[in-house]
C-alpha cells in the first residue's frame, strides 16, 4: 500500500482519497486564460471531490516566445503575463475548508524547442528591479530554447539537466481579492516551488465558495530560487486529483510527500517567508507529536529543511520541512 | 497668486487646476462600502475634470468599535476593514494619464468621541505579525476613543495634540487587480501618510478607464510609520478638487504642496519603498533641471527629504521630497 | 535659562552639565588616525567629565580626493576609510555609563573648495553593492568638489544649499570588538543622521573602560538617506563638551534638544532599525510619564517622528523622537 | 583516486592537498578563549601548508550549562559566547590568498550528555530579537540535554536523529577589525552551515598576515535556518588539514566536497545573503566553463541549489551551489 493511502488527503477528504469522475480541461475549453486569482470569473468547471482532471497549461509567456531572437519586452504585455487555465469549482467548498492537489503527472506539451527561458531587464534575484529600484542600466534581454522530454533537458552538448517538471503557479481564490497570477501568498499563487511537482499533494486554503482552483506556469526544470526569475517554462499536460477535507482550515499553502511535509510561505523579506513557513510547521508538528510549541521549536532546530521557491517573485517563497519518519 | 496656479495640475490639467462642477457622494450616497481596489465594481458618480466633491468617508473599522471595552477582535471580520467610498469614474480618463486630486479639507463627522486607536493582536510595527510570524505571545487588545475637533486631538489633561488630518487611504483602481483597501502600492491605496492632506495635490496614475478614485480611512492625527498599526482614525467630510493629466504617466504616486515635491513608494522591505521613492524623484529632479541622473543622485543626497508614512501595512509607505526652491 | 539647563546631560551628568577644563586635539596631535571603533588602541587624550575638548576631524577620505577629476578606485584603499579621531578617555566612565557629547559648534577647516561628494562603484542607496550583491554594471565614478562656509554650500550658480552642518561617525569602544568605523551600531559609529549637529546632545552607552570616544566624519549638509552614500564630505574643527552619567544604562544612542528626545537604532532591514529606535522610545516615554508601555506605544502613534539617517551603510541608520512637550 | 586529489586545494594549494606535519591543541594549550575574530592577539601555533591539525573546541557556551534546570540568562555574560580555539597562524599567508581547510573528522568530546540546546530570550528565529526588537513578552528559558555519539542523537524514546556534525564558527581575521564569534562575514565566522561537516574543504579568504585561523561552536546537527538560535552544541575534537592557496583572491567563504561546489554569502534581509551568494557562484562557473555572466546565470536558474545556514545571527547565512559534474 502507498503513502498516498496514509496521507492527509486519504484519511480526512471528502473522496477519502480515492479517484472519482474524470475530466478535462483544453487549451480550447479554456478559451480566455486568467492573469489574476479571483472570484470575479464563472469557474471553467465544476467538480466533485475525487475528481481527475487532465488540465492543458500554457507557459508563462502564454507561447509568444518563439525564438532565441524574439525581443520579449517588445512581445510581453504587463499584466497579462502567466497565463492560469481555470478556475475549478469544487463543489461542496466553502471558506475554512482545504483543498487537496495531488499532482499525478506533469508532461510536455507541443512543438520543440518547447522550454523557453530569458532574461528580461529589470526583473529576476541578481538585478535591480520595480522593487528594489537601482539606478543601475539592466542587463541586456536574451532568450533561450531548449529541448525537453520527459527524460531531460538538453542545455548544451556537454550538459544534460534532470527533467523535474512542477507546477509554477497553482492556488485557490481569495475571497475579494484577484491578485496578480505573479503573485504568490497564502492561498498559493505564483510559489515557483519545484516541490510541487508530480507525486506530492499540495494543500490549499479554500477562501470562497468553490474554492476556485487556477494553475499554470510548469517548469520543466528550475534551481533552487528561480535565479533569473524565469525557469524552463513549459506549455504541458498535467493531471491532477482533487480532494477536499471540510473544517481544516490553514492559513498557508502545505505540501506531503512519501517522506516529508511541508509548509509554505511568502512574504519579503525573505526571512518573513521562512518565518512563516516555520511558525506554521512548528504548529503542525506540536499538533502531531501532542507536545508544546516550544518542543517542536527545538526540534525543528535539530531536522527541519529549508526549500528556497523564488527569490524573484513580488513576494519570496520558501518551504519548511520535516521528514515523516520524525512524526512517527 | 497661490500655488496652485503654478502647480502640475493647473499648468497641465485638463481643467487648468480650475474648478468644475460641484458633486457630494454621502454615506447613503455610497450605501455599500468598498474593501478592495479594483475594477469589478460600477462607480457611485462619474465627473468631469475640475469637480469638486463631497465626500463622506467612514473610519477604518466602518463605526463598529464604539466603545473602550470593545473587543476589536470579536467586532472585526477579516477582509472586510477599511471601508472604502467610491469609486469615482472620471471622464476621458485612460490608461497612461495621471489623475490629480487637490485636497482642500477634511472634517470629523459624526459624534464624540469621533476618534478610535486601538491595539490589535498580531499586528502594528512593534509586533511579530501574520507576515513576521513569531511564537511570541500577542500583546493584549485595548481600546482607545478620543474626542476631537478642528482645534485639536484631545489625548488627557496634560496632553492635546495637533488636529492634523489626512487621508489615510486613497488610489486608483488596477487594471485588472483588485487588491485590499489595507495594502498600499504603485496606484496608492493604504500609504498612511500624512502629507496626503488638506493643501497637497496628490498625483496618481491611471490604469484603468474612468481612473475610478477610491478613498477612506482618514485620520485626525497620525506619527511617522503608524506605529501601532491604527492611528487617530475618525468618519470625516473631505473635500477634493479632481482633474485629469492626459499622457502623463507616472509609475508610483506623487505628491505636490507649496513648497516641496514628493514621490511615494510602498514596499517590503522599508529600504526598497526608500529606493521606489527616491528613485523616482531622482528621474523628476533630473528632468526638471535638465540634468543626467547622476547630478539629480547628488543634489538630492545633499537635501531630499524622506518621511515615512506607515511601517505597519501589507507594505510600506515612505516619501522622498525636494523643496521646490531647488528646482527654481 | 537655556535648555541645556534642564537638559538630561545636566540633571545627571557628573559634572551636571557644566563646562570644565578645555583641552584640544589637532591633526598634528592626533597623527594616526583610526578606522576601527575597539579597545585595541591608546587614548590620544584623557578628561574629566566637563570636558570642553576642540577636536580636529579628516574628511571622510582623509583628504585624498583633490580634484573633481580623481578617481576615488584609484586613491582609497578599503578598509582605511572614514578616519577618526580620538579616541578620548573620560574619567571614571564603566560599562553601564551613559556618556553625554553636547556638540558646541562644527566649523569647515581646510583650503576650498572644503566640500567633496562622489559616486563610488558598488557604494549608494540607489545602486547594487557588495551586500545588495547584482551583476548590473556600475555607474561611473564621479568627483564633485563645493565651496561650503559657514553661510551655505554652493552647489551651483542657481541653488545655494544651507550650511547644516553634523558629525556623520562618533561613538565609543564596543567592549572586545573593534569594528570598522563604516558601521553604525548600538555604540554609535557611522550614523550619518544630520541631527548630531550643533545644539544637541548626544548620549553613548559606555561599554568599556574609559568610553573611548571617537569622532570624524563631518557633513557640511546632508538629505536624509545619505542618498548615494556619500554626503558633503569636509574636515572639520568641533567643539564639545563631554559629561558623564553613572549607572545611566542605553541600549542604544539617545539625542536631546531644545524641542525633542530622540532615540536611534541601526540595522538591515530599515525597518529593524525602526523597530530598534521606536522600541527604546517606547520605553524611555512610557518611564517619562509614568504609564505602561502600550499607552506610550499609542501615544508615538499618534506623534512620534522618523528621520532617517543613512540607508547606504553596512547597518540602516533611522532616529524616533518626539517632543518634549508632550513630556511634560 | 578521491575527490580530494582533483580538488582545488589540490591543484592550487602551495601542498598540493598532502598531508604535512601534525599539530594539536588541546584545551588546556589553547588556555584563553576568544570571543572576537581579530588580528588583535598572538597565535597559539604557526604552521605550515599541509599541516594536519587537531583542535579542541569548546561548546558554544563554554560548557557552562550543565543542567536542564540551568537558566542560562543567569549563567551567560554577552559578549563572552561562542569561544574559539585559535588562531592558527599559517606560514606565508598574506593578504589576498585563500585558506583551504579540509575537514576530516568531528568527534564529540566530554562527558554524557554531550549536547545542549536551549530557548534563550530574545534570541531565535521565531521570536522578536534585539534587532527585530518588539513589545512581545519573550518566551520563557528552556534547557535541552541530549546523549549524543557516532551514531546518533538521542531526542527521546521515539526519534533518534542523526550525527551530522559540522563546524558552526569557522574563519580567518579580518585585517583591521576584531568581530565577535557570534557574527558571520566575508571572512566566515558564525555561519551556521550544515555543509561544513566532515568531508568537505571550506576555502577562506585571507586578509591579514598569517591567515589567523579561528574555529569553534561544533554541531552534533541541526536543521536548515539553525531555527531556535541554539543547534545541539557540543564541545569536539576536530581534525583538520589546513593548505594555503597563493595570490588566489576570493570575496566570500567557498566550500567543495565531492559533489558540488558551493559560495556563501551571509547579510540581512537574507535575500542579500542569498544574492551574495549567487552573484559569487555565477561568476565561479562563469570562469570555470569560459562563458559569459549571462550565461552562468541562465545555467544557476536551471540547477543552482541553496542551503539555509542561519537566520538568528546578526547576519543571515546561505549556501548556493552547483553539481559539479555541471561543470565537467
Amino acid at each position: 500500500m502507498g503513502w498516498i493511502e496514509q496521507s492527509l488527503m486519504a484519511r480526512q477528504g471528502v473522496a477519502g482519497g480515492k479517484e472519482g469522475a474524470r475530466h478535462s480541461i483544453t487549451i480550447e475549453d479554456q478559451g480566455q486564460f486568467h492573469y489574476v486569482y479571483g472570484p470575479y470569473v464563472d469557474p471553467v468547471i465544476t467538480v466533485a471531490p475525487g475528481a481527475v482532471v487532465t488540465v492543458e497549461t500554457h507557459d508563462a509567456f502564454e507561447g509568444k516566445i518563439t525564438s532565441e531572437t524574439d525581443k520579449p519586452t517588445e512581445i510581453l504585455t504587463f499584466p497579462f503575463l502567466n497565463p492560469q487555465t481555470g478556475p475549478i469549482a469544487v463543489e461542496g467548498a466553502e471558506k475554512g475548508d482545504c483543498l487537496a492537489v495531488y499532482i499525478r503527472s506533469i508532461k510536455p506539451r507541443g512543438p520543440q524547442p518547447v522550454g523557453t527561458t530569458c532574461l528580461l531587464p529589470e526583473f529576476g534575484g541578481l538585478v535591480g528591479t520595480g522593487q528594489t529600484a537601482l539606478l543601475n542600466a539592466p542587463l541586456p534581454e536574451k532568450v533561450k530554447k531548449l529541448k525537453v522530454d520527459e527524460n531531460g533537458v538538453y542545455w548544451s552538448d556537454r550538459i544534460t539537466l534532470p527533467y523535474e517538471p512542477f507546477i509554477g503557479t497553482i492556488g485557490t481564490s481569495p475571497e475579494i481579492e484577484a491578485i496578480s497570477s505573479l503573485q504568490p501568498d497564502y492561498y498559493g499563487g505564483n510559489m515557483d516551488l519545484p516541490d510541487v511537482g508530480p507525486g506530492s499533494i499540495i494543500y490549499l486554503p479554500v477562501n470562497t465558495r468553490g474554492a476556485l482552483l487556477y494553475l499554470g506556469d510548469c517548469h520543466a526544470v528550475q534551481g533552487d530560487g528561480e535565479l533569473c526569475g524565469v525557469a524552463l517554462e513549459m506549455p504541458a499536460t498535467v493531471e491532477i486529483q482533487i480532494d477536499l477535507i471540510k473544517g481544516h482550515t490553514i492559513g498557508w499553502p502545505r505540501l506531503e510527500t512519501a517522506d516529508f511535509v511541508m509548509t509554505i510561505g511568502s512574504a519579503r523579506p525573505m526571512e518573513d517567508a521562512a518565518r512563516i513557513a516555520y511558525r506554521e510547521l512548528v504548529r503542525w508538528v506540536a499538533t502531531e507529536l501532542g507536545v508544546g510549541e516550544d518542543e517542536a521549536y527545538l526540534l525543528l532546530t535539530m531536522c527541519g529543511k529549508v526549500r528556497v521557491g523564488n527569490m524573484v517573485d513580488p513576494k519570496y517563497t520558501l518551504g519548511a520541512s520535516i521528514a515523516k519518519k520524525y512524526l512517527g
